[in-house]
């Protein structure tokens, strides 16, 4: 059912800041800003090559990483999100398998245009994964 | 600099309970666990199709990520491990940016027998990275 891994989300409190380091420290080619008012997110992405780093800053007063930052100040690793060839078929076999899906169980569309999930990290060894339709 | 994602690192505390929710809940394969007495942990990698997942059990009293498992007994993202062509050359540029390498700053053998070092998460918002010479 795992695919590949699509990217790996870290959580940062400032994104200009995080963008320099990743850029100047680190060489790496990052994507402007792209502002997600429905996700509560402000994004930058990284290509790395084989797969994406999304660095992610709370936008607005309910974001869904503001409590993330409140624990983790600095930031850190968020989330890892895997592709599914039918995400529909991978919900259902995961709730069969007794695992708990966040929110109401049905896909919402992802900073990508595609279904995205989200699995109960206390599931799967404090590991917070999302999954995406391919 | 930064090349391809090598491998995201989980860290957990009970190996084959994790590896059980990886192959039958989220259909994943797996390989046979390795013990690396000499980093301190045993690992399953997990085959993504673009790249790794390791779960990482601590082995010994002084395994390097007992402090982790401290602070997450569940488990977690650890780390995340990036490819560099040339680890020397990565190691003194970063340097150059005052950015700090863990340990001694010479490269070890990491667990796919190539040298690594390990950046410090304080400079890079909370996130412990690996660069592994391609």
């Amino acid at each position: 059912m795992l695919g590949r891994l699509n990217h790996v989300a870290i959580a940062v409190p400032d994104l200009a800041a995080a963008s320099a380091i990743y850029r100047n420290t680190l060489g790496a080619k990052l994507t402007d800003p792209q502002i997600l008012p429905e996700h509560g997110v402000t994004v930058v992405f990284i290509d790395v090559g084989n797969t994406k780093i999304e660095l992610l800053e709370p936008l607005g007063a309910d974001s869904p990483i503001a409590a993330f930052l409140a624990k983790n100040p600095s930031g850190g690793i968020h989330h890892v999100c895997y592709e599914v060839p039918d995400i529909l078929a991978a919900r259902d076999r995961l709730k069969e398998q007794g695992a708990r899906i966040l929110g109401d169980g049905e896909p919402k569309i992802g900073a990508h245009g595609k279904p995205v999930l989200f699995l109960h990290p206390k599931d799967f060894n404090g590991t917070l994964i999302e999954l995406e339709q391919e």
